[in-house]
């Protein structure tokens, strides 16, 4: 791992990336061009990518554009996460050689980022919009976040499908999901009702988070496990339901070790 | 919980619930006109949303409007099971605070009513038509549900992706399912080879039910689980392969505790 | 199971379940016509269908239907697996009761053949274009597969929602893989570091096989296990962890017996 | 000219007409299927084929759909008119040898039957949607119909571009126009100020007529032409401005002799 | 007609047209929201709409909107000119009773302002551009104007069907031209040939002005009439080809007297 | 005028100025590369781009591809045609100053290339296909041909909009039509009723060519003219009716003279 490029230096990367790609590939050409070169800000090109995903025959791409746009420029937390998170992809994900793949390709990407923007609308009150976007992001990544859920930086979900994280779950920085984790309630009554994800955690594929309980800095949950209980920082547990399996020595978010 | 609504009461509720989010949503109001508010019945309203999720080039979303509408004033049961269902998310899913939100922005409510018209078309004979409109629901909702199989009222299936149910399963009332179920045969030979699932059965996230067993009343299958035995009424399951962990006190459906 | 099909027996009994198909449901005789029916190849059939699929306004059908039809032409493997994962659907699914049906409407099949063709474009060393497709075959097949991942024939990914197979994954002949099933990389390393699945394994619903381990000849992975370790040939492992449980007495991608 | 068909015989012969066509050209089977074949009544055949027409991201074809039918059959006479345009098609257009023809393909006939729906929405005092669909029906069809417009039945628009119909307009019966032709206005004032066509005229090409004048029975205009001032029956105008040319013998509408 | 309203009072009254209009016809309440009402300018409502016209899988909306949005706000005289066609329709054309009925309806205004930020687009160098533009245009209006012609502000197209403006043409201010016109060229050598047009001309439906010929100010131009030279001031002419007929006491373009 | 290029060398020249504008118009990139770029003949070009024009909902891309390349293929004339055509625009419009302009943007050449491969469809029989695209091209073109037209080459339509052609017109070759033109039958009885227009013949804006009349070898016929008997070669005629003004002494259709 190279020394961390500064946030101007990714978006010139990016740049760079997509120039050389609209080269080699003309039938994508314009697509790159629209999508990123002629975009002034990573703000504008997350604006019109992800409205150019989420748009339907209901809500066409102009005014999902404009409303992400501005979602984008009024709250400045949201491009430092997104930056944040295609530092992690890179860093994290072999498969991810350069910092325009999870931007561009990347659903599990553009599922944080839409819902990083769905929360914001959330949060403005929007309630009715925020409902028929988590509904649209469904259909289209397979990832069903509730608008409510609080999410810091440096964040990957890595491929996506399968993802439900509910209303009352608070991710903290640098978190690794893969595919298919859950991050779900219990019971039927409302209230504080799902976890809590310290900095630093890993969660395997298909795994379960199941309720208010909190997963400690550091942690890491086997694929395939089911959690109901408290874990506590820099452990590991596996199995269903998970048992303590032993100790990371490191940051699992990073080291992104799935054997168990 | 309070009392619960006559189907009129839960008709019109949904009608003053979708008056307001087109108030405060401007630019949503004529999708929720068209949608809700101008038509007469909720068998109408069904068939329109349903007809726009699952429209394409191959099939309009008129001819889908009228096959679905033809379908539900056909079959009384399926827009009785359909208010059943929304009720029965309003009172298990402690975010669905609204009536209106299963019917508008829930996938796995879309698509338990794609799978009860489609099992109507499947009945009438119209085989192609119902392989044709399950890959639909397929690819839309992330939900397969072969066309032969049989659901009863109540019915919620939370989240939706990555569900998958099987041609000889059978599911009686009030059943809560998490996303990613597997009701699933076993072995290739055709004939009766898929669960049985009785009134009150929740079965947890990503559990895998497998082969032609039953799975009695008010029992519970933890998150992740693998059953591939009867389980017997009242009693929860855990673990690849599930156990017995003890026994359901109430009815699991309704209770939604996912602690294992 | 009778006796195998030749390659144009099971072409010529498409064609005759496609005309009886659109004999019986006008909705459609013009889709089963234009999609099969007037094609002079599988190969074109392939191309239209996946085509149909896969386009977006981006990436027109007719662009798609070129390279599709054009790597079909170029590269006779992907045509000759394409139709040994038909007669695979045929044989192993008791659902499947047509050779036709795999081709138009299960969602697996089409996400192996979209693969099969990408892996083609990305030998081709037309990597932005790959990464695109693969994009787009993941939202709207919920399949997520790297184009370098190596697959043989005879395959069948049943379902399919929630699939995920690493760059570096090979798969041998006549596997059978649910829905769910995850072929994935451990660690942030690049290199080789996907599991390796030999010639007749099964893997049941949503089982993840992490790392560069190998899957050995006639193996069976039970649903919902999580395996991190070489298993033996003719060895069935369950478990999160997976445990060995036994020993497969034949092929069992060919007895699809899901029991534990 | 044979005798005429009773209302009844023309909607049969349509149907007869379109198995045909169907069976021959299989591409648009579908199409012929979905538009005709399937349905009840030609009231159902023209509300689906002009919602087809103009629909538009802004106003979806099932909302049209059922608008237009609603219209149909609310209003007996727009149905009546419609077959006798029909007729009218078939008995004046060489060019026209099946009573399918003008209410499939001809792009006159669609903008009459759109115009007389939107005239009856114009009277229910639906203003915005008029004007909505006026421009939308000018932009598909060429052809501009201010809602207001008065028509009588047994009307033949021939190709349709170009036309211009002005508010108070009036149109007798058994009218033939050919394309390009004006109805209309002059001055700035409002109030009745367009053209008043009496039964059996026919106005050819291109021609306009202007202010508030009558064209009495059975008069004709010549292609071309401009007409200020009345035009007495049984009279042929020609010429810029339109002179007196000669006596019309018999019913200029029906015998299409474009002569001057 | 009453006293001509400043820019800022036909925008204020323009968004309270479109409140009530959206308040009488719920179907097209979002439409006109986003069209017109949560626009902060009468640019942003060009722009929006202009770009839903216009759009096609080749160039979509978003990025037609944001071309149309920089043209307007970098040339003021573009919304001043468009400002002053919406009154110049409200002032002329006795069928248009509201300011907002040119902007959301008229195919001949919508031709008129998508020609005026073609113009700019041209003068910028963007040549490929400006001919897709144009043909586009040409497409959904059946106006046909080159991107070179330079038009003046105050001007009204009534219809639009047929309209055909050649490369060096120029138009004044305050001018009406009916449908159909053509200002045409003649020959095929290049260079300027093209009618000028001043300040205050009427031409009347289906007139070809054809040549590098002058049609000096209030001049008035017949319906259908074919004019090859130069026409005086305050003259009108008529006839194929146009003989001078009388002469015009007023500002044709404003009385709109059709009769010849 | 330049000595006229081969076909060869036309082709050449179209992908030369392709390529330019390419690189100039980086939104249009895409569209030039896959319209023009990546195809080895003109056929394909025209058949890719004329399918992008007349795809609708009911008939994909794809198939009309297909069918328009099969077409294209099978009567090499066409081919032959369609180059000569693209050479008559260019040495006749004189805002026409690249090959590739008719070809991408010309309306009117579009109208021309689709009624080619139109009539081809009509010839093999298939009626019903022949009248659907003729619907569908005068509802995108504005442009109204029947397919049993004949067309000669070096055909120029400018412009396009509102040309009406009739059915047993015939076209020589080297034939210039401004838009608007009709040449149109008379009278209600079936059989040869439409104009025979000779080669180099040029025909004004608007003009009526009226009944089974002969236009003679370079005779030319005024704008807005309206045309009922036979026209000598060599001949200018104007008014309406059309009466002879003069002698032409050279090709109108090459001079696009269009002075009286």
């Amino acid at each position: 791992m190279t020394a961390a490029l500064s946030t101007e230096q990714v978006w010139q990367t990016i740049l760079a990336e997509t120039v050389e790609a609209a080269d080699n590939e003309p039938t994508l050409a314009s697509f790159l061009h629209l999508t990123v070169l002629r975009h002034s800000s990573l703000n504008r090109v997350l604006a019109f990518h992800l409205s150019s995903k989420l748009a339907s025959p209901v809500m066409d791409a102009r005014t999902l554009y404009e409303m992400f746009h501005q979602a984008l420029v009024s709250d400045q937390n949201i491009h430092d996460a997104a930056i944040a998170d295609i530092v992690a992809y890179y860093e994290r994900d072999p498969a991810c050689d350069a910092y325009s793949l999870p931007l561009l390709y990347f659903k599990g990407y553009h599922a944080i980022q839409a819902h990083r923007i769905n929360h914001y609308l959330w949060l403005q009150g929007r309630k009715t919009l925020a409902y028929f976007l988590q509904n649209r992001a469904s259909e289209v990544f397979g990832v069903d976040i509730h608008p409510a859920a609080v999410f810091g930086k440096g964040l990957m979900i890595d491929h996506g499908t399968g993802i439900v994280i509910g209303e009352t779950a608070v991710l903290g920085d640098n978190i690794s999901l893969l595919h298919g984790v859950t991050l779900g309630g219990s019971g039927k009554e409302s209230g504080d009702r799902h976890p809590k994800i310290s900095d630093g955690v890993m969660i395997g594929a298909n795994a379960s988070v199941l309720g208010n309980i909190r997963i400690n800095q550091c942690a890491k949950i086997g694929a395939g496990s089911v959690v109901v209980e408290d874990v506590p920082a820099f452990t590991t547990v596996v199995g269903v339901p998970a048992r303590e399996a032993g100790k990371t020595g490191s940051i699992p978010a990073q080291e992104m070790d799935q054997r168990l």
